[in-house]
């Protein structure tokens, strides 16, 4: 199934010492983290808070990323995350995330990330039908 | 210039508890993180320390990755990574790298990731003749 | 000169995956990161940003820490991190905090952190009049 | 029981671009990581695989950590961990670590260490007679 494009979640942080390199810009993986926490608060917003998930025994693995690095971040920078499902599967989520720095509207990087569902085993598991209708 | 597709270079680390997540395996940014390391040993190999490039006002900045995560890693594995050129331009490479944990043959990981070859403004940089041609 | 202990400051954050490790808890570094951000937003509240600072040169660095780990944190969980201040001088500080976890009113951990200002050729510098006062 | 101060182990490392920060430095928590592969790869020399340790639902617990800060080190820098025992219990350990870089002769960092052994539901347990007696 294939949505329209539109927002499902903004997310808002903080750029930290923490998340800085040597270079004065955020490392490049912790763009990742980034996008990571953005998707768990997404889906606690839908009522799927992630230790729930965890306790029973499923998760969200990340099967995929492709992440453009448009512009560097730096310390102490606000950043906002915008995630937006593309596709929806019986096992897996196509999502496409955005990082923007509001302060002056540039795009900091973009990524499409591929989720797959997944059972205590890591086998693939079907997404219960209550989640999936309230991503649509 | 596309280049066949030999190894380049062989980097083995090990996985340590800071590597992992709560769900049993490598948090999957880290792998980031490894293949960094690996691209930085390869670049010493070739008489590019990070160290010397960074203190010239140089970097190898990362522009885009695609990574495939094919199977988890986990606690204490020790890991391979292989490096191959797959394309050299004047102001960037396209590389690839995949993680194998040679215990038993398996797959981690597979990533395709750009580098673009920047000055201090963090303007495209021409890379030296002397590196492209020791990576040919 | 030693403050009587009164608070200085509160700092909520969430615990997500990159922070736990294959114990199913906190990794302990990330607790003296937890630290850190919320020494961050005091000295922000006091004007003292960490960017301006930066591009000053001037930064507090940690000399000392002394952490205990009382009881472990886990994915998900909302905690609070109180900063008291324990002695001001010239050009150091010594500063209490404590780690809890409001929902069960648990004591996470506790640290005390001694600070030293520096100058770009981290040296140590004389705190401006200003920090000192408003930190009284 | 306390030992004498002669040193159990020694681990080298390399700084990466993740271990850095905006400031050009190690960031600070990074080093309770490199103390904590340095013990790990001590402990497996004595034949207490972390691995094995977690699947038999062992582990040891970082209780309280006192690091005194002395110089920064860099990226690309070659560091050293020596870890000293101090002090060995039935269920606890105090170790101490020290972090030099070998190049300068520089000390980078001292730490003191306080390990408890617990079972999978963090209780205190009995280290096994067989590590006590390849740490004397």
């Amino acid at each position: 199934m294939t949505k329209n494009n539109k927002p499902q979640h903004m997310f808002e942080l903080r750029v930290y010492s923490e998340d800085t390199d040597c270079y004065d810009m955020v490392y490049h993986p912790s763009y990742l983290s980034f996008l990571s926490r953005a998707r768990v608060e997404w889906l606690r917003g839908l009522g799927f808070g992630l230790k729930e998930l965890h306790d029973n025994g499923y998760l969200f693995a990340v099967r995929r990323v492709t992440i453009d690095y448009l512009q560097p971040a730096k310390l102490d920078d606000e950043l906002q995350v915008t995630t937006y499902i593309k596709e929806i599967k019986r096992v897996s989520l196509l999502i496409e995330q955005i990082v923007i720095r509001p302060r002056d509207e540039l795009t900091i990087c973009k990524a499409e990330v591929k989720l797959a569902f997944l059972d205590k085993s890591l086998h693939l598991a079907k997404m219960p039908e209550s989640i999936i209708k309230d991503m649509l």
